[in-house]
């Protein structure tokens, strides 16, 4: 198959993504040996300096303005019997997160972030809310296990719409961009497009999502084999698996990777959702992966596949497994903390501290 | 050798700590199963919060007021070549965290945690400063290569002096305390200190500190070799080990772990010195134990050995071996965001959210 031919738009959003800024991260690394501490003590708090130095080419970066926007969306696929929750979940939800009763109101308000609650696709009518971005392009995705998720139309309108929104984040002001989602059935999609995307065996991507027992995860990785075996996607047409095997929210969230990364702006992942977004996103324009933060590592089993083709390391493990970016939230204070150390800490020289073997 | 006794008012510090409460515990958990996610979901996080529930004794939590204590102390057996900096650094650092240029300064910032640097046994005068407790019991400890780093009398001073602090930082008001410090030297301490407590070789519990070359490591462990040859420590008398290879910082530390385990206030380890404080205070009053929460796994390696003697599982490993509170600090936003969500969510029946299998 010939991949067709991406909108003209995306074409000149994923060229506007071009790579770390090596002299800045070498300014940043510097300025790290001079401040008052062993070298290398602070260990990865001075990797998240130098790595914010290189996205924002300067020395001295910003992590203090942060936001989470969690994407929403319904999938066709829940019909197949592959979630242990209804899709009316997905709805439920959203009110619960406009309501501030969802575990990632706690969180994002510990970090200082602003929440955007986002709606791609969610299956059911939502009331107006001031911190809900209307953006459904169909209510829920059709089931992939018969034929394609979503239009190529709709794809791209999903993930425009994911791009404007962190638009009007980043002018309020963006240092740290962390992501979420909601979406019954959305580990569905995710194990399809990791299986595509890094060549791993449904089996090996497939996990229990909010809770599958052994013969519901049978079945499910069975739906993703036949649905892979129906679609015959490859590796080197990310945005045919998103179309053929994503979701809504999925979509929105690449565009808000790909407009991050064009913007500068850290994007930290969440778990295995947000991760498969930013398989999709990467291997649309390979220069976003230098944008990219990982938050913590999922108990899905296809979430450490997926980061090892990323080649990102996450930098905690809390056996977390709910999304909602409730991992990518708990990870802004670390990062604001070690933006913080490495702007605000006096140098030797500054606090005339002794240096190593200076008596 | 038989135990001498402890002073009276220690026996009756240990006599106050209690265990955790179980009833709090339980229910914690129940209020757990009911928020609105599916059961288990957020990991670590929601034993944390059920954590501070049987140490507050109460289904709900509060994690909002906190406090790193930074100990500080100058160490006699820098005598024998130990450290890659000079001792004049101890001071030189404490005069860096009262100006606010050190890691924790930034750190302590961006989680919203009081500071108070304390002095308990700098080599060196230091002006009075707001944010420092004068609690200097003498200008270092004794070379501990020689003879005891300390009098009884001295170590029981420190103690005192520790649990002072933190009385005063619960009168004004406090959720979870973190600790750290700074004591050039002090590696060496608490690598003695693991090697009685835990029983393991001094081989096995000495490391680099801030940057020994493999000459000096092996120097040093030959120095702890001989210590505990010379001082004939036993695991069941924790306070004269203390006493005879301690630190003042450390005893200080010592206190302030009974003092917040008797007023039920949760304690954050940092490190490797913290943590060897822990020891001793664990040994002193075995109850501590469950008041204990350790923020990060160091690069030291007695730090794994002394935890899991403690049964503790750190939250996070960023390559940390500052010391000064950092890790400890760090998890403090963690730990919020557990009690938050723990708090602040709504249950399944508030958020009108349906349960598993529920159509």
């Amino acid at each position: 198959m010939t991949a067709e031919p991406i909108p003209g738009w995306l074409d000149a959003l994923t060229g506007r993504i071009s790579g770390l800024d090596e002299a800045a991260m070498a300014a940043a690394r510097e300025r790290q040996a001079n401040l008052t501490k062993p070298p290398g003590s602070l260990g990865r708090l001075e990797a998240i300096a130098v790595h914010l130095a290189g996205i924002q080419s300067t020395v001295q970066p910003r992590a203090a303005r942060s936001a989470v926007i969690v994407a929403a969306g319904d999938h066709g696929i829940t019909e197949e019997g592959v979630s242990a929750y209804p899709s009316a979940v997905t709805a439920q939800m959203v009110a619960n997160f406009l309501a501030g009763g969802a575990a990632i109101n706690a969180i994002a308000g510990v970090a200082g972030a602003r929440l955007v609650v986002a709606d791609f696709g969610v299956a059911a009518d939502l009331d107006p809310h001031p911190a809900l971005v209307a953006a459904k392009v169909a209510r829920g995705t059709a089931n992939f296990a018969r034929g394609p998720a979503m239009t190529r139309d709709q794809a791209a309108a999903a993930v425009q719409a994911g791009a404007r929104i962190v638009a009007t984040e980043h002018e309020r002001g963006l240092d740290v961009l962390a992501l979420g989602e909601m979406g019954i059935g959305n580990t569905t999609a995710a194990a399809a497009l990791t299986a595509v995307l890094t060549g791993a065996p449904p089996a090996a991507v497939t996990g229990r999502g909010t809770g599958l027992d052994d013969a519901a995860l049978a079945h499910k990785v069975k739906v993703v084999e036949a649905a892979l075996a129906r679609h015959r996607l490859t590796r080197d047409d990310p945005f045919a698996a998103l179309v053929a095997v994503g979701g809504f929210e999925i979509a929105g969230l690449v565009g808000a990777i790909l407009e991050a990364a064009a913007r500068r702006v850290a994007v930290v992942l969440d778990g295995f959702i947000t991760g498969a977004a930013a398989l999709v996103a990467v291997g649309m324009a390979p220069a976003t992966r230098g944008f990219l933060v990982a938050s913590h590592r999922s108990v899905e089993p296809g979430h450490g596949i997926l980061l090892d083709a990323l080649g990102l390391d996450p930098l905690f493990d809390l056996q977390l497994r709910l999304g909602e970016g409730s991992g990518a939230a708990l990870a802004l204070p670390l990062i604001a903390a070690a933006v913080a150390a490495h702007n605000q800490m006096a140098t030797f020289a500054e606090a005339r501290v002794s240096g190593r073997g200076e008596g």
